[in-house]
């Protein structure tokens, strides 16, 4: 086998066979097949597609590039939640308490990563004592007590998607369906997934800029699970604002924990409600997602979620008693607000470049390097569709400097006020096959 | 300006400015931008091709990456002739004498390169004494006093070509016409060619199958010349089966002799008419094709194409006497006949295939260090179209060992005996602009 002729065979439409993909996977990893030949491949994917057994195949080699977690030792389906990305999202944070709460084993493994915030494992440590070096057999000990436990990134996971990666980012082949999707699957497979629940976002604030293209990937991933026999599910989630109020590290908690309550922000709660529903449903704890709606606003109203983060906290060295006094958590020393210049209705939030502004108070990393600072971030006053008046706070910035005028300044300029705007519906689509 | 920019830019169907493509060009040539860049906007190229204008910005790009070779110094118009390549391409050693003799300037630099036969300074090297060791200075005298003189490759012409040649071939972007086109013309223009001839052979034993292809390339190729400031004109022509007779290095050199005598296969000498009546015409020396050959006629029935040969033969220590006496050529050891095996019309000869055996021969090189011998090779008997009886010999061998019993094989695979069959048209069509 050539790795030319594979890639040859691909530019001319033909579907590769699974050895042929194996043979570019297994070559790839161990630099047998130089990048200059990966990238052409890449390229020739973009333009020509991969059918499903392709891509199904190209995930599962993917996957087994590298180490895979046994999770084995844990009982219950394992479901993991996996979303596309965007700005002020807590969700993580609400649906391990809440699914655990419901005897649904949940063992995160978790990054820490680059951007507007801090990764889960980030947001976490706000908590004072949290932390996530426990030992494998920790982790297992815990979930199968409690169901709900995160650890770090550990072992050599799918090495082919990350050299992969690496270089569809700096050659122009990022935006391949095939090879987006069976990136993000093979992550979650690898991590030792029974059933997948998948958030896909979609607007500015988001990967997928377009409907349509997130509705795609979403098909893509679920299709690769259920052929790989992972049963999964998606949604496709509104970005073009960002996600609840919170937009920054200790904010963030201090949201999850008034979710779990009953008293976080609508639009949060109702995309932990529709993904918990999922994840319900996939670790076959309910019929239907109506049934496992019903069962989840059951653990929140009796105060059971709740009780399952302070327990998740205290079994990772964690002061749950933070979630009875947010105070706290870690404090910024201004809170500055940013009155709206004029009266009407908020009709735009570009979610990126909020997110870049927080990002300016040390909220999250340009770099690996960069240190977090976990008090910092952004608490949304209005979201679109919300009437304003001049002068009234359109955001309450938490900052550990007193300029903040670049922060402001990039606020105003992406926060839009105009006669009338319809908030945008938050659920697009969910796909459960 | 980023590289994965301009991939992305290419990939997405947009044209490349100047700008972008120089980058791109000094950038690969120095080492900045790395081969998996390259190879994956070659792939897009090969999917989103390229307009006229950055065709030319590429060539010129190309052309600029490296030494150009200047033939100021020359008087005339130096017009070169350019093959896409055949089996028994005898062209090049007739067309220099015969365009020569009328007092077109014939500064031709030439390679050995791999292939079924060696390239042209190999097959003159069949003439005892010739060489191509001459410095430049007389290279230029030689050709301003008697107009024809060959050279080997000096300077370093086109890196940037010679790398991405080398990078297309192994990650599957060769077929690309905007990029073949570009490569070839790029190498004509840094060798000093004021006009450009071009000979885009199509068929079994031709880089282009297809005639569709070919036209396309010759189209291409032709666009570029005239886009640069160098005329340029091309035919398509047919390489379904070997051109001429002879196959092999002093073979060919004997099969010149007998064309520029007026006694060639016919074949040859029509290509040899037309290609060489287009170089009359872009050297300015006729108005027309049909007055061009009209005058190359003359040339060849005047005797004065052959005496050409003879003086450029002891312009550059060449033993001009073989012109008139051919066994003073190299002499194979064996001479073999392959008898047909049934009777009827010759209906296929498989051109590349035919080719592989007068390697097998040892006529040509598979690799760099290979040594050539210039004695062996084929002489086909019958071409397509022609009548032939069981036993009449198909292909004469000459072989420097007496078991050729694969050489035999390749041969009866590969030639097609019939009811009936038509010789196939040489001259597929005629490009002049």
């Amino acid at each position: 086998m050539r790795m030319v002729d594979i890639i040859a065979k691909k530019r001319d439409g033909h579907a590769l066979t699974k050895e042929e993909i194996e043979f570019f996977i297994k070559g790839y990893t161990n630099g047998e097949i130089p990048d200059y030949q990966a990238s052409s491949l890449a390229m020739a994917i973009f333009f020509q597609d991969m059918n499903d057994e392709e891509r199904a195949n190209l995930t599962m080699a993917m996957v087994e590039s590298g180490d895979q977690i046994d999770l084995s030792a844990i009982e219950g389906v394992k479901v993991d939640k996996h979303s596309t990305g965007g700005v002020g999202d807590t969700t993580t944070l609400v649906l391990g308490p809440l699914v655990a709460a419901l005897d649904i084993p949940v063992a995160k493994m978790s990054g820490r990563g680059l951007g507007h915030t801090g990764g889960t494992i980030d947001k976490l440590e706000a908590v004072e004592g949290f932390h996530v070096e426990i030992s494998e057999e920790d982790f297992v000990k815990i979930v199968n007590e409690d169901k709900l436990a995160v650890i770090g990134q550990t072992g050599n996971l799918t090495p082919a998607d990350k050299k992969l990666y690496a270089l569809r980012d700096v050659t122009g082949t990022v935006n391949s369906i095939p090879l987006i999707a069976s990136s993000i699957m093979s992550k979650k497979i690898a991590a030792g997934a029974d059933a997948i629940c998948l958030d896909v976002k979609t607007g500015a604030g988001a990967f997928m800029k377009t409907e349509e293209d997130a509705e795609q990937l979403a098909h893509a991933m679920v299709k690769i699970g259920n052929n790989v026999g992972r049963n999964t599910m998606a949604i496709i989630s509104d970005m073009s604002q960002p996600l609840g109020f919170a937009i920054g590290n200790a904010l963030e908690v201090k949201e999850a924990i008034e979710t779990l309550r009953g008293e976080g922000p609508e639009d949060l709660t109702e995309l932990v409600l529709t993904l918990g529903s999922q994840m319900v449903v996939l670790a076959g704890k309910a019929e239907s997602l109506d049934e496992a709606r019903t069962k989840l606003q059951e653990v929140i109203d009796n105060g059971k979620a709740l009780e399952k983060f302070k327990t998740f906290l205290a079994n990772q060295g964690g002061d749950a008693s933070v979630v009875d006094d947010v105070t706290k958590l870690p404090q910024a020393e201004y809170v500055i607000e940013v009155p709206a210049k004029a009266s009407g209705v908020v009709s735009k939030i570009v979610a990126d470049e909020i997110g870049v502004a927080s990002m300016l108070l040390g909220a999250g990393r340009a770099t690996k390097e960069d240190v977090i600072d976990l008090a910092v971030g952004l608490m949304l006053r209005k979201k679109v569709g919300d009437k304003v008046e001049a002068g009234e706070s359109l955001v309450t910035i938490y900052a550990n400097r007193d300029n903040v005028e670049d922060v402001m300044n990039k606020i105003y300029d992406n926060i839009e006020i105009a006669d009338s705007a319809e908030a945008p519906v938050l659920i697009h689509k969910v796909i459960t096959e």
